[in-house]
């Protein structure tokens, strides 16, 4: 975010800028940047700065936009300019540092979104500018929120769709592979537990495809791929280590937030995922600017469909895989998607370690393996390897079974997590607790969501053991007193925390008696 | 904002909710409360905040839902929960009083904006939920901006801008009179210096008819109505002050923040002003909720159009006028619509004072009092005085102008100040300098958008008596040297900053030099 000197804002309107000092206040205020400054200091005062002004903030050549909280009181100097964990990742610098302040500039390509709230789409220029002024951190979050909601719904058509996947590819790099065929799986949509990736990987990559995956961390979640592959190796890779993994291996799983391949929509995810809303558009374009990044020529999506699921109907699940593929062409990937089934969560384990036991119970064949997942995994699987084509049309399925159950799959993810970094044992919880059913009946409904928030209570995913393990699922006949979940946690204080949000709910399970 | 006892979090999932003490930081965030947690304190831990996590805080009874920032390091102690400014005016309370926190639940109504964004209209229900969770603090910013941008373009119909009219009427408090005619006037979209309030209201009034006027202050202006009032009179009258001084003098100007009759509007239009966004739907329930609220019966709204006014067509101010006149007849209001000259500034001063002695000029019938501001009044007053019986059609400008030739408006607003709690003479500024032409030539254009920036850097609306008076006007023609503005400031840093910004631009008047 260099600039060149004839944009300082000292310059651009000869204004005497008084100096100021950097604080960092150590405010995590998550990814939105905000600076401090006293009220009663004369930059405040002579710039006519109030609270939530946008400025721009200089050291030296580097500059930021952040939002301003202006500090009655001591919190802070005179001469000091507090930076949020946001603001000061981004800039830079140690206390005391100079900084130079002005008001920032209204964000040019805003009135692209204002033209696109008011009817008109979103054409190839402005998609560009947008992207690139988010990239560069002008957008306010309301103004992100404004343009999130204004590509909501169905808003946006396959050439706005087209527009913005391809402006998000241009403001990342992007990554070039020797093989002509590269494949890639994605879902759309998190299940719990639902680790296919970390099945499909080693199968495909021991065939011989080449898989360059890229995965989330938990945003809204208990656990996300990243957070469960992370207790098995390293996730956090640069570009240069992803590649040399993917060399050597022909596979990794690494955390797509530090090789950020597609800048762009890490910061849309971060506003929109707390609005939920859907967009097809945008979820197009985040998926697919994504992979294009990657260099994938051929793709799997599995697509969950489910009343909890974020795709709630096959209606909505065709119309999201026929512009999946309309944009896929136009970049020259092939796309295939799978519908599956979404109505209940995926294996035993809720939380990043027992997500990954069960993993490793599928991989090393273990006889309690969770079935549900083993057979999503080779479904999935076996489409890659068609697609890839390792596998005739029909006989996808058994090139992976016959991977699986031989326990090359297991060996090669062994090798990736070494390739890595190293291979690492998933941590056991200290403190475990298992919750009974209080009479006999049948399980007839899970509420996925609140046993989402329990895992989360009991410390997953920042506790990597924390979490639950599911011992009752759907269509389970139980006796009284007969295990429905344990809980699992790192901390006594977090078990008992847990443990008192789960006893006061009574709608975790329902059990119908038995007649 | 008080909760029966039963929606007590602890009592709610039986959690043992760690004690914090209240901490009040003087970080002043605009209107967004703001809590700040230790990372490391147990009760961020175990409830497993985050940043940005919405928290719901209680101090015994009262309750308030607050965005959290997490602070690493000393800033803050371990059992300390911070509050921003704008939580601890919602929450009250002392240093060290005992607080308890819980997650708060997701905003109902944000499932109604949600089917808003996916296409359905808000009904008349989901209108009454939206509008209760505004006005209760549950939206967070980013969802305000998406339920701003659902309702932006032309996205809402009538029936929806009625259902969201009532419902903002509904959460307020609501004026009601003795007299069966309540007269008001408004301006949609400011002018800088079209402080025809401040004649419209003691004219009308000086004629018998009662008009209850409130304002609002500068958001992103150099200038707002009620800044203006306030250099000439106290304005911040709650709601039993106010119908004092209606009832003893027929009309007063208010600050509208004050008496809070449509306190919704005031929370979404933190978030309007700064996204730049049109809506007639929501600025039709805006102007009319307050109006309704306020128990007015006959209003004429004034639309100034111009390039660099709110409204920019003929077209879109027809279409603005005929939804204000459906949806008054709905509340039984009758509406005027007034169109007007929207191309330049009205009268000579910009900033809160200098615009109250413009005011004073007009109506003490000086000769060089600015006639644009005169003759626009005296337009609003005639159509008022017609609407409100005082006058026949045709003959409302022949009185207005009288009543304003004799003194009599004089007078009145003069009552209307004692009644207010005392008339002052505006504000001086102590220091002012001359900008004047650098060559001879025509004045042919006026950069009205630099011209309120360059006030609001010599400290306009916070310093009073700030800001700038125009001595060309469009069409002026200018000699070497003359003078083009005085700007003015309280103190001698603010003009110098203002200088300095002012001979940096080139643009703030196109002089076209005479052949």
């Amino acid at each position: 975010m260099n600039r060149p000197a004839e944009c300082d804002p000292a310059l651009q309107h000869g204004a005497p800028l008084a100096a100021l000092r950097l604080r960092r206040l150590g405010i995590d205020t998550y990814q939105e940047p905000v600076a401090y400054l006293r009220s009663d200091c004369p930059v405040c005062k002579s710039e006519g700065f109030e609270a939530r002004s946008r400025i721009e903030i200089w050291r030296g050549e580097r500059h930021i936009v952040a939002t301003l909280n202006v500090v009655h009181g001591p919190l802070i100097e005179m001469d000091q300019l507090g930076l949020s964990e946001a603001a000061w990742h981004a800039l830079g610098g140690a206390d005391g540092a100079p900084l130079r302040v002005a008001h920032a500039r209204p964000v040019p390509s805003m009135s692209a979104v204002r033209a696109k709230i008011y009817g008109r789409p979103i054409g190839a220029d402005a998609a560009s500018a947008i992207v690139r002024d988010v990239v560069d951190g002008r957008y306010a979050e309301i103004e992100l929120a404004a343009l999130i909601t204004a590509c909501s719904g169905a808003r946006m058509d396959l050439a706005e769709t087209i527009a913005l996947t391809r402006a998000m590819v241009a403001v990342g790099q992007r990554l070039r592979w020797d093989s002509e065929i590269v494949v890639d799986k994605h879902c759309v949509g998190g299940l719990p537990g639902n680790r296919t990736t970390l099945l499909v990987v080693p199968i495909v990559a021991a065939c011989g495809l080449i898989i360059p995956k890229t995965s989330s961390r938990a945003i809204t979640s208990p656990a996300g791929t990243a957070d469960t592959m992370e207790t098995l190796a390293p996730v956090a890779l640069d570009l240069p280590a992803m590649r040399r993994v993917v060399e050597r291996e022909g596979g990794c799983i690494a955390w797509g937030g530090a090789v950020s391949l597609s800048p762009a929509d890490d910061l849309l995810i971060r506003v929109e995922r707390p609005l939920g809303l859907d967009s097809d558009g945008l979820m197009v374009a985040s998926v697919l600017s994504k992979k294009i990044a990657a260099g994938s020529s051929h793709v799997v999506i599995d697509i969950p469909v489910g009343r909890t699921a974020k795709v709630r109907s096959p209606q909505a699940a065709h119309a999201l895989a026929r512009r999946l593929e309309a944009v896929g062409r136009e970049f020259g990937i092939r796309i295939e998607v799978m519908l599956s089934d979404g109505s209940q969560p995926v294996g035993h384990g809720i939380g990043p370690a027992l997500e990954a036991w069960d993993v490793l119970a599928v991989l090393q064949n273990q006889s309690g393996a969770p079935d549900d997942l083993r057979q999503r995994a080779l479904q999935l699987a076996a489409r890659v390897l068609v697609m890839g084509g390792k596998a005739a049309p029909g006989e996808g399925l058994a090139l992976a079974r016959s991977v699986l159950d031989s326990g090359a799959a297991w060996s090669k993810l062994q090798a990736i997590c070494a390739a890595q970094g190293g291979m690492r044992t998933p941590p056991r919880a200290a403190h475990t607790h298992v919750l009974a059913a209080q009479h006999q009946g049948r399980v007839i409904a899970i509420d996925n969501r609140r046993l989402a928030h329990l895992a989360k209570l009991a410390g997953a995913p920042k506790a990597p053991a924390a979490g639950l393990e599911l011992h009752a699922p759907l269509g389970t006949l139980l006796g009284t007193g007969q295990p429905l979940l344990t809980l699992h946690a790192e901390s006594s204080g977090e078990l008992a925390y847990a443990l008192s949000y789960a006893q006061a709910q009574d709608s975790l399970f329902t059990i119908q008696e038995a007649p």
